[in-house]
Formats: structure tokens, sequence, C-alpha cells
């Protein structure tokens, strides 16, 4: 018997939400660190190992060998003058990768690869001059520039330094990055936070690093210094500096001050960087200013501007946002960077508000839009991730400006961090993924197990084992997507209701639950071995958008769980611009293996439209087709590919 | 009756090429001036007067206001060390713009327009240095560094400059700026023809245009300075200066000696304009090597790397040559600059040989690939020439290497080098257009006047006016087309032959001729109003590609006379990729307009593919299909387009 008390959550909701339109954000959970969550689950553990080996070694190849990122802090230890190699933020890709290591140390301990970063570390550090500057751009070009360009990245890779100190400190122990980092950010904090002087970062990411920083250390100075870089913005002082005619402000976020922003503007990864940073300053200074405007900013990326894989950012052209509505296909941008970032953003927005909507969109962008950028193989990678391919698109070894290898690497290899929350009276459940976590509810530990075929099965299974007995509440996020809301908004939208509800159970026994802003809340005095388990319907959906969305006028897209599916030739005679899905389509699921990857394929007979025989005409077919989910296309060669499938005829182009 | 002696013909090919063989190049003909043409032709006479006013007064415009191009010379002027405004080949533009101004004046005298050019040469011998000197580039960033960077095109400005001034002088007779020209020529020579000095000019051009200065002064200094720039290349003079690794010596034709090339490599216009210098200098020294290396490269380049539009240079990535058959569509780079390069080409190499074969060439890529760089209005212009479109491509007002609309301009502008050839004992009519001359025969005068309606009939009628009887050979051109050779080789060929022959009658008779070299011959003794009329079959022809050339691999392209044509979506319900052109099509012909021009189109009834009414499948229906003139497409705006149409389906894409 299933007791869903679903009339409360309007009424709880409303209670809720309250707080936050009284303009006072306190976070509702802590986030729970990647280093105290363990992962076993059956579909990310395995990405998280080839992370740990194929992707950290490619990083590791190109910062060391085939690229001179590596070498660059040599020459500054070695101080002959020689040239800067590369581009002046390549720093930063140091930084990354070893971020990714500290994470992937955690999940797989690895003495060789903890000696490797130990290695850069040293080097690192022996690059850091007396007064705390680090960047051996400047330091090889010549110092007395630094400092002086907005435009050049030299705060961005401070933050990249910072963020992967951080995490080592976190998974090692270990020092002597964070105190580099400690010493570069007193550095620019002496160097900054002073009277009259202004800067507003050419790209930004040290809001958020910094805001890791003080949470690390405890000192304000970090946190205030966050907040002076985000308050710094859209006052013109980076008019001729960081923008100039055809990067507008706009393009970095730079045309209004933050907490004025209404829209989103501008190149994708700045953005997300940038709220994410707002997020955290908001969650830790009760700052009203910086919600209020990132509701509304939000709204309008995810109202008008996300793709139904959560990538953003359709233009190439600027590498970000475009006008309303405009989310064309073949040419998506959808950086892997900006869907990295679109986490980063949604994880605090999730953090500070408690609403599970957030999430809803985390985990859209992770599993589709992110997941996207790196292959099966671990060592290619997407940097755009179109949501269609007319079969010449193939993933790359690595690139000129090389941000999403790295990038992708340390959100998979950090996924620990997006699991759980807890404060002192509840568990939050954000992302279905198998794993053991330890939880300090006011005075007592719980253990927590969690035990999934997710995203291919709905069931969750979770073990709660309190040495006594603690009463909590536990929140198990019901994802929008099994009710019906695939996203947040009207931009997309299910062709069909569900037709089952979500179940849980408690020991074995259907169990009442009432929903609270978005998670199905159990509160009860918890007991050793209690056992909670989740059912969500998979149900193929069909999706469908707004019709101000040209790209996908008279098109589905389908989706099952979390995943967007989508129809790649290479499992449908080669082909995937030429069928049709009819409103009265009947799909089946089935197992099916892409490359190296077991996945749940979903099959429908659809009219296909092909030459006769004799190619003296052109005739539709009911055949089978393959659609596979979006996030493993690519890796089998080159091959055309849709997520927006027609439901009728309109042109027709014959091509070779 | 039609007596026509055709298997004369191989006989005397075979006579006459033996000279050929024996390597002795002479012209067999002498090309007549455009000085001495006056052009009536309807198809182009509108052409030329759209040339002399809208695209010339578009490059006055781009020259004088909208960009710096005549700002340079006035810096230069001043002498106050004014900043250079656009790119260090700029100069070229503005002699390229008096060139075509200097043939148009011909064509069409306006003293308005003859004021400007004096007024552009004043400024242009106001920058000339006292030593002879001439280009503001190096004259306003620096003198010092003159002649110091083979790929800064500071000899491919100076020849662009003596083309201009031998055109000029031909037209008024006023010699300011052949001076300006000869004073740098003599700058030029001193400076490079001496002992141990070496110069791979970055882009070739001063050849053609040394030899243009030597003909029109008869001062053999510049011959051997010709002679002396095609000789430097091919011996390792240009490693480091003008290719490094990613233009390697074969994009500059520098692999070999010219004498030694044995393909055609690399950027097109380069090789084309260095080919035709070779064909001049050949032509004047008897130097068999070079006659010897250009037939090879020649059949490089038509039997294997030409587009049926008479196109080159398939590959945008080095603006030239790919690999053999690599012909694709709409990729096609194709650029204005490159026809016309072939037309100067074929044209050198007709009057060192005397083979129609060339002129085949010549015409095809004047009617089809040069052509298509205008626009009807005279003041938009292509500088790639696709053939095939999917509908976002636009023709532009402007480029910023704006090389081809002052190019298309000139070639236009001075068609009336390209008709008539003579010597003492013959007259070849190598094109069918409108015009009047006067040729000197020995010592006779003999006017001649042409009319017709080619390329849109057949009918060409050729009045013969000697004041007195004169013997002499006439040659009409019997085009390729005719016969069953659309371009020699067999990269491209008829599906069926001809089924009517040419006709030539005299004085109103049909009258018995032989062919020679591909020319029709009637050799006798000419008097007053001597009338003879050529009727050349105009039948719809179908062209394959050879099996090599993949991207017309069961396609078939059409044409009809020297023209090829192509579907455009504006005449056939917006689209051109959704048609077959089987193999029993019957086509008609249709008198229709194409924006400003009367054109003959052809129709046939084609199965086409497109969606059922309520879009649920895809239906093969006989549609009307309306083709146009290459040449006229892109001038209502965006539209689909393909040449080469498919005659079975093979792939379906639908699209929106």
């Amino acid at each position: 018997m299933i007791l869903r008390i679903q009339f409360l959550a309007p009424l709880l909701a409303g209670a809720v939400s309250l707080a936050v339109d009284a303009q006072i954000p306190v976070k509702r959970f802590e986030p729970v660190s990647f280093s105290q969550v363990d992962i076993t689950d059956h579909f990310w553990r395995p990405k998280l190992d080839k992370v740990a080996t194929a992707t950290l070694q490619a990083c590791i190849y190109q910062t060391e060998e085939k690229t001179g990122r590596i070498r660059n802090f040599e020459k500054v230890k070695r101080g002959q003058h020689e040239k800067h190699e590369g581009i002046y933020y390549d720093d930063s890709d140091v930084y990354k990768a070893l971020e990714a290591i500290a994470y992937s140390l955690k999940n797989r301990p690895d003495a060789e690869l903890e000696k490797k970063a130990d290695e850069w570390i040293d080097k690192i550090a022996a690059a850091q001059l007396p007064d705390g500057y680090l960047n051996t751009y400047y330091t090889l070009v010549g110092l007395d520039k630094r400092w002086t360009d907005m435009e050049k990245h030299e705060d961005y890779c401070a933050g990249h330094l910072i963020e992967a100190a951080v995490a080592y400190y976190n998974t090692t122990g270990k020092r002597k990055l964070l105190d580099v980092a400690i010493r570069f950010a007193d550095h620019i904090d002496a160097t900054f936070r002073q009277p009259n002087r202004h800067w507003v970062s050419g790209h930004q990411e040290i809001e958020l690093a910094l805001m890791k920083l003080y949470h690390q250390t405890k000192n304000d100075r970090y946190l205030k210094l966050a907040d002076w870089f985000l308050d710094q913005r859209g006052r013109g002082f980076g008019k001729g500096k960081i923008w100039d005619d055809w990067k507008n402000p706009a393009y970095a976020q730079d045309a209004e001050p933050v907490k004025a922003q209404k829209e989103i503007t501008g190149h994708a990864v700045r953005a997300m960087y940038q709220y994410t940073g707002a997020a955290d300053v908001a969650a830790s200074t009760g700052d009203a200013g910086y919600m209020t405007a990132m509701k509304t900013v939000w709204e309008d990326v995810v109202y008008r501007n996300m793709y139904i894989t959560g990538g953003i950012g359709s233009s190439g052209q600027n590498e970000g946002f475009s006008v309303d509505y405009d989310l064309p296909n073949e040419t998506a941008y959808c950086e892997t960077c900006a869907s990295v970032g679109m986490v980063f953003w949604n994880q605090r927005m999730n953090l500070l508000t408690g609403e599970a909507k957030y999430v809803d969109v985390l985990e859209r962008s992770l599993y589709n839009g992110a997941l996207d950028g790196l292959s099966l193989s671990g060592d290619r990678f997407f940097y755009g991730n179109p949501l269609a391919s007319s079969g010449k698109t193939a993933r790359s070894e690595w690139f000129g400006t090389a941000c999403c290898p790295s990038n992708i690497a340390r959100l998979v290899a950090s996924l620990g961090d997006y699991i759980y929350g807890k404060n002192d009276s509840g568990i939050w459940v954000n992302l279905y993924i198998g794993s053991n976590t330890t939880l300090k509810i006011g005075k007592s530990e719980v253990p927590v197990k969690l035990e999934t075929n997710y995203p291919w099965e709905g069931s969750v299974r979770l073990t709660v084992n309190p040495a006594k007995k603690t009463p909590y509440a536990l929140h198990l996020r019901i994802p929008g997507w099994v009710s019906n809301v695939p996203v947040p908004g009207d931009l997309y939208r299910f062709t069909e209701a569900g037709k089952t509800a979500p179940i849980l159970k408690l020991n074995g026994k259907p169990i009442a639950f009432w929903e609270e802003n978005g998670y199905a809340v159990l509160e009860r005095t918890w007991q050793k071995g209690d056992v909670v388990e989740l059912e969500l319907p998979m149900e193929v959906k069909r999706v469908v958008a707004k019709k101000e969305v040209v790209a996908a006028n008279d098109r589905v897209a389908i989706q099952r769980g979390p995943l967007v599916y989508c129809v790649e030739g290479i499992d449908n005679n080669g082909q995937a611009w030429n069928l049709l899905v009819p409103d009265q389509t009947t799909f089946t699921t089935q197992l099916y293996q892409v490359s190296t990857e077991p996945v749940v394929a979903i099959q429908a007979d659809l009219p296909v439209i092909g030459p006769s025989a004799d190619g003296s005409r052109v005739v539709t077919e009911k055949k089978k087709v393959t659609a596979i989910p979006y996030y493993v296309w690519a890796n089998r060669g080159k091959s055309p590919m849709q997520v927006w499938l027609p439901t009728k005829a309109k042109q027709v182009k014959l091509v070779d």
C-alpha cells in the first residue's frame, strides 16, 4: 500500500520558500565532501577508474611531455630567462590536472600517481616568488607587467591553484601546496583589496576558489576577497581592459553589478564560475542580493537557454549565450566546461535553497552534457557537445586551449561531493550513486550505504546503521523527471504524464511519505539495519520543447531516467537523419553494448526513409531503430547523430 | 549540303604538333589587343557596362573611402610617418582597379572616370621614391626592411602596377603611369639581377607583368628579368623565407625549378600567374623547357583537378590544390581569381600552340567559374565559387583580402583581348562575342564584324570587308562541347554524342571545311562583303565525371553551349537537393528571367522527393524542375543550389 501525501507538498514548499523570499540565504544543509564518500557504483565506479588511469595519464602526458606546461615551471626555477611555452593561462591546466589527481587518489590510492603529484607540487612551489606571486607566464615574460592586464588570467590561474591545493590537502593531508596557495592568496589580497584599487577578473574562477580556501582555513580574509572580486564587476572598471569592441561587457558578465544582473549573457564558463562563487559567498554572508540576482539569472538559463542535455552556451562565436531560445542542434557549442560549471552552480543553489529542482538540473548536466565530454576510453574529449552531427564529428586527444579534459576529469573524480547533504537533523540524498559514507548527525555517527543500478534501473536501496537510535529526517530526492517536469520551467515538457508513481519502502514495507522541496521526507528515529528502498519508475519519455525553440519544432527527444537519448548512425545502418517518430510510437528497452559500455538502449519500429532498391525513388518503411544514451555517442568512429528526432517529414535532402 | 572533311584533322593535327613535340615554341599567332576591339555583344556588352558603372564604383568606394588603400599613398606623400592602413599587399588592389578602369575607358569612355584615374596616378607617382621604389607598406613601416621578406608581396604589387600602367597607356596614350612603372621595373632589375642575388617571389605576378612591359617597350631587360624571377624558383632559395612548415614549398610552386615541374600544387592563383608568365617568356625566347613543363602541368590540372565549371583549387585550407580528383562540391573553394588566372594561362597556351583546346578551357572558366564571381548587379562578389550550397551562401560587398573584385572587373573589361588572333596569313576567332575590329593581314586592312546571340544561340555571322581582295586562312574555333569533348582529357564526358554537326556557310551557301587544331579553316582569297555563317548545335548535354571524382559519383551536370547549369531553390519551391535526374530524362529549353538577366533555362519533369501532405512519410512525385546557368545563381537571396544532380537516391536526410 502506498501512502503518498503529495497534497502536502505545495503547503510545505510555500512555508520553506518563505525564508528565501525574505532574502535571508543560509545553507539548508552542508555538502558532504568527496573525502568522506566511497563510491561503489556500477555506473560510475568504472568511470572513476578510467579517469584515474586513462584520463589522468592523458593529462599527465600532455602536461609534461607533449606541451610545455610543466616545463614553464621548471624554467622559472632555472631563472635563465627562457621563453614561455604555450598560452598565458596554461598554468591552470596543471592545477586542474592536479586537482583531478587529488580526488582520484581518494577514490583509488596510487603511490606512483601521488609521487607524480608531489613532484609537480615541488616544481610549482619552486616557481613561487618570495612575495607569494606565482604565474609562469609573467615570471618568464616580465614581472614588470604582472597585474596590469585584467584579461591575462593571472587570478584565474590562482583560483585553480587554490582549488587543487584544497583538494590535495583533503585527500592526502599534505600541506605543501595549500601553503603555496595561501601565500599566493595573501599576496593577491594585499595587492588588490586596497582603497581605489580596481580589478575585474577577465575570467571568473578565483571567487569560488577563495571560498574553498575560506572554508578550509576559516580565515575570513578570503571570504572578503572573494566578495571584493565579485563586487568589482559591472562598475565600468573593465572598460578598455577585459572587453573591447567585439567582446562587449556582457561577454564577461561585466555590464551590470553582479547583484543587479537579471539575464544570462556572454561566455558560459565565465558565467557559471561567477555564479558558483556568488552562491558560495551568499551562503556565508547571508547577502540576499546575490541570491535574488541568481534566482532570476538561473531562471533565464533554465527557462530559456538550456539544451535538453543540460548543456549551455549555444554559440561558438562567443563560447556562450546568444538570444533566448536560440538552441541550434548541429552547431550547438555546449562546451564541456560549461556543463561542468552547471554542476557547480546548481549544487550551490541546492545547498542555499534546499530545493531539489537545482539537482534536477545538475543531474541533467552531469549525465548528459558533461559526461558526453569524456570518451568511454577516457582519453578522448569533446570541447563542444553538439546535439546533432552529420557524421564528421570526432573526439580529440587534446586541445590548444585544454580546459575541458582536466575539467571533466576533476568533476568525475570528485563525484563524491555531489551525493549527500546533511545538517544536525537531516540527511539529504541528491544523487543515486552507489556509495558508502558515514554522516555525523548531532552526536551520532550514521553509516549510510547506497546500492543501486541507477540510471539503468530505478531501484535504490539505502541502509542506515546508526550505532544508536538516532532521530533525523531522511530526504530522498524525487527527480523531476519522475513526475511531469523534465526541467524546471516550461522550456521542455513530457508529452505524457508518468504512468506510475515512485514507491518508498521501509524495511520491506511500503510507507507513506511527504514531499518537500522535491524530496521525499521520512522523519523518524532510525536504528541499526534500517533499510529504505526507493523505486523510481523508469519509463521511456518523449520530450518536446517550447515552440520558441525553433530547432526542436516538430521534433521529440527521448529520455529515460536522467538520460537523454540519441540516434547514432552506427546502430542504424549508418544513418540518423532519415527517420520519423510518430506520436503513437511504442518504445521498448534493450540491454545493449556500446563499445565497452553496457547500456539500456531504446528501440522502436519507426518510419525510415530510404532509397528504393534501384534508387529511382524514395520509400518510407517501418524499421527497428535503436537509440542510445547521448553520453556514449561518438565512441565507435564517425557517424551521424541526432537527439531531436522529427515527428514529421518537412524537407528532404538527398546526400551521398 | 555539308562538306565536312573531318578525316583530315588527325593528319593535320599531327603535322602541326610536330613542331611542338620538337620543343621549339613560337607563337602560332598574335593576340589582338582589347584596344583594337569594339564589343557590341548582346550577352557581354551589358556586363561591360555594369563593370564600368557598378563594379568600378564599388572598387573606387572601397579603395578611396571604406578602406585606407588610397590614403596609404597620400600618407607616403605627406612624409609624416603616419601608420600604414590595411594589409601589406593592398597597393595591388589600387593597381588592379586602375587596370580595370583602363580597359573600361576603352569600352565606354567616361571623362569623370578618367579624371579619377589620373588623380590616382598622380598620388601613385608622388609616392614613388627617387630610386624608383614604390610600395606604401614599406615606405610607411620602414624602408630599411624593403626587399628583405620574400613573402611580403612587394614584387607582386609591382607587377600589378606594371599591368595597370600598360593598360592605361594603351587606352589613353598617357605615359605618366607607364614611366612610373618603368622606373620601378628598372629599380627591381638593378636590385635583383646581380651575381649571387636570390629572390623567390612570395606570390608570382611580376613575371607576366614584366612580359607585358617588354612587349610594350621592346626593352629586353624586362624579358630577362621575368625569366630571372621564374628561374629563381625551386632551387632552395625560398627555404625559411616564403615557406615554413605549414606552407610547404609546393604551396608556392617552389619545390622544383619551373621547368622541372610536373604536377600542379599549392596555391591556385600563384600557380596560374606563374605559368602565364612562363608561357609568355617561352613565346619570346623559344625556350622549350617551360613549354614541356607546362604541358604536363596543364594536363594535371585539366585531366585530374578541374571542376566542370572551369574552377580550380578545391581546398580552402591552402586556397589551392589538394590531391587528384578531390573535387568536393559544397566546400569547393574555386577562387574567382584562380578562374581568372585560368583564362590568362590558357590564352597564352593557345597562342603558343595554336590549339583550340586551350580556348575550350578558357571559355569554360570564363563563362562559369570566373563570371560567377560577379553579381548581376555588379557590386557583389564571390571569393569562392562552390558547386553546391545548402542555402546559406551569399555574395559579399568586399573582402579583407580584396583580390577578387578588381580581378573579375579587369577580366570582364579586357574581354576584347580574348576574341581574335592573327598572323600574316590568317585570322583566328576564339570566342564568339559580338564585336568589330580591323585586322592587318600582310599589307591589307581587314575590317571584321562578328554578330551572334551566343551563348544562348549557336548562330555566328562574320562579315569580312577587306578593302581589296586578300588571301588568308580564316580559323573559326569549333568548341570541344560541339563534339564529344566537354573538357580535354577524360575527366568529364557527355553521356551522348552530339546529334547534329556544326554547319559553315559562305555567303549563304554551305561550304566544305577542314578542322585543324580544333578550328574550322577556310583558306581563300576574301573580298569585300564576304559573309561567313557558323551554326553551332546548342543541345542540352548531360555530363558525367570520371568515377575517381567521388563527389560526382552517380550524378550528372547539365551543360548547354559553354554554360554549365545548376538547380537553385528559388526556382524550385525553395529546394535543390531533393530531385533525381534519371538517365532517360528529356530536357526542354525556356526563355527565363533571373533577376535582371534574360537567360535560357533548362527544364525537365523529374522525380522530386518531398513529404506527404501529413508529413507521415516521404513521397516521390514527378515535377517540373528548372535549371539556370551557374553564373547567375545567388542573385536572388539565399537559396540551396546544386550543379551535380543525383541520378539515383542513396541517402536521405530529413531537414527543417
